[in-house]
């Protein structure tokens, strides 16, 4: 019973802060450290790497579309050249600020609306591998099982690290329920980190009709951006070393 | 008699195109890749790299204030660490890009402003040369002889390359000429050009007031964003290699 | 028989240009001025704006998706209240300029992805027609006839201009061939400008099948970006002139 | 007895926040929106707009250098043409947007390093006010007195009105002691509130040598940034009260 806690972090930009990262840091074993393109200034990155380096805490490039503005949230029609493109001027620049640091980047992970685009594009997610690939096709992509971006991957030869929400409800076929429903988010800490332990011990989770599903995942996301986020994360690290779970980076 | 000719490329951004890149790439020995602050976009980055590698033209990076609103011309008082870690960010960034390409960055030339300011303010000099010595102690940085970033370099153990300007004036005591005197620039290509042969085969300019001034210089820079950029680089390469100078990178 | 002719200016950003602004206000009679969203630094936007009321010619405010990156092109999901806002300030941004140069902005005219978004999303049409509607109810959009923005503006009160594209091949149903679809830009001058005449004279098109289509249009659209752009946009304004069609401005 | 309470407001960007406006806009009678160059999206700028209509706050523009990395607050060397219709366009947005929700800019304030530049730069303080003396002349800029800027606006004819900062130490001549030197912000909120009451009510300040200097000031700023910012704020605003000032906006 291995599992990784990941959470994104160095999402402040300029004077703007965005969530605790250096209490963050104390609970997660990789940190999905943000490029520059929805957010993360250069100082803002290498404080965090230099943080993340110094806690052991394995890093990772969450790479994104090219939307401050919008944070990233915005699904936009880029073309597959220009985002391959952009994700390894991303890539490259977290990884050498991170080598500065005295570690590196070991994963990718894309954010926000990249992150769901290429769960369904096969171009955009062939763009995203790609890009990858060009770098270091040995970097894993950090990824939600069955979607298109893995196959994508599978084909290309990069290695991909499934993860799952302990905080999103989940459809009885594994799939996560979309936000816009009611009951998508699970708000309540015990209930999160029951959902955590459940997915690390088991490996499963109870569906939204209250099935059991099977599910796997080599790495939890918490989430670092809301107020209770620090305590949720605590609590969900607690709970999965109280059952006895070994919480270690999958790098 | 060995000499480098380099040039500001990539500087486009977007659908905006500055210079015939890949005419001026047939000419220099070595190419200042724009870094994405003052120009560049990753697609143009690529691209760039990728057409310089194939040319055997040795890349630097053309690290810059980020200000793509003013081209990274317009001084800047930047702070020590955030210029420290844009730098870094930028030489990391097209580096990774270059060596996705399959080859590397070999160099950093600092950019407009920021190449004039650091050429007289050791703070901000030490920012830069602190990113190159973080990222790459063994990266030679391409500036101007007697200049503040040259002594602070050599504190640090980073290596230098001087360059000349064959299409600036000089003054007697070896400096340029500001660009607001007037015949701060020379426009006619028979006399760059032989400006040009003059610093490479006798080592000297000929200054404002007519005396004649050593100057060393292991590469000399010519200009990629007048209309008549790629006419003028041919006649000074032509002239070079007429004069049985030898044209090669300096890395 | 009173047409107007409009094309996109100020595009430039910065130290880069595009089209030869000058050049094409002595040509049309409603510029579509840049706002800074796609492209269009406040420099330029100013320098423009002057130069467009020392012709006469009409101002309108050419609103973009925020993507300076992509120059407007890249589809974007922004949600409506961001959109609503983000036309807002550049409608402002523009008509303040225009007015401090003694003229004012008389129409909006959406640019690129979002033009084309909007001729089919309403929700996102909605939100541009509000903006306008905030800013001055009474400004015209410019656009295609029949789209989705055109019945949202009219529900709203706010009034439309019908435009067309001599440059651009139609369906036999009215609409534009996909740019995607070979021959869906017409180049040869002679053709642009006769099919101009015949859009201003007899208020059709031939379309790709050659059946011949009504088409109604205030305004014909000349691209300003290609290298072309200013001869084929004289051709366009003399085969106008010569076949007795007045130039005049909507506004 | 009578004084306006000003702060900065609206200086978030797309998801990031910075300080609690609504709370502020409780307490102040003058509110210096944001205008996208350092801070402000559309959507802030709105609805900071919107909710400053709402309570009767008079809405300012606050103007800067184009900079959202650092925040305005790193010095450049923008040239007059550039800077003029930077602050052309930024008040013009806002203008606009103020307009759409009921109200209207009625006032310029300057933000961060363009304030402390415009103090002593002439050149730039001019370019300055010819963007407001283009766009509106009779627009007041709020600024330090005896500044640049004051002397220029005067000799063109653009009104000024003079602010003092409560939370900031003085030198003996009246001048603000540097943010570099000890003791330069005063933090203690009964000092802060017992010293705007001296501005207020007897026209003075105690300098940093224990004299006391006469100071003229229609405004006095409160800061919004701190996490203390609202605390201080109400603490000045009910001493001002209490010692019968009447709080109002000087437009």
């Amino acid at each position: 019973m291995v599992i990784d806690l990941n959470a994104d972090l160095g999402e402040g930009f300029g004077i703007w802060r965005l969530g605790d990262d250096l209490a963050l840091l104390d609970i997660v074993t990789s940190a999905n450290v943000a490029c520059g393109f929805h957010a993360g200034d250069p100082v803002t990155i290498r404080r965090t790497c230099a943080a993340a380096v110094d806690r052991g805490v394995a890093i990772g490039a969450q790479v994104s579309y090219r939307d401050l503005a919008h944070f990233g949230r915005r699904d936009m029609d880029v073309e597959p050249e220009e985002l391959c493109a952009e994700v390894l001027y991303q890539l490259a620049a977290v990884d050498g600020i991170a080598r500065a640091m005295g570690g590196r980047v070991s994963y990718v992970k894309p954010h926000g609306a990249l992150y769901t685009r290429i769960c369904r594009d096969e171009i955009q997610a062939a763009a995203v591998i790609d890009a990858v690939a060009d770098y270091d096709p040995t970097l894993p992509v950090l990824t939600l099982p069955g979607s298109a971006v893995h196959a994508v991957a599978a084909a290309e030869g990069v290695p991909t690290v499934s993860e799952a929400f302990a905080d999103r409800a989940y459809t009885a076929d594994g799939m996560l329920v979309s936000r816009r429903e009611p009951g998508a988010v699970v708000h309540d800490p015990a209930a999160v980190s029951a959902r955590a332990r459940q997915m690390a011990v088991e490996g499963s989770v109870t569906a939204s009709d209250g099935s059991s599903v099977p599910i796997s995942a080599r790495s939890i996301c918490v989430h670092g951006d809301t107020p209770d986020a620090v305590r949720l994360a605590q609590a969900v690290r607690d709970e999965l070393l109280g059952a006895g779970v070994v919480l270690q980076a999958f790098t």
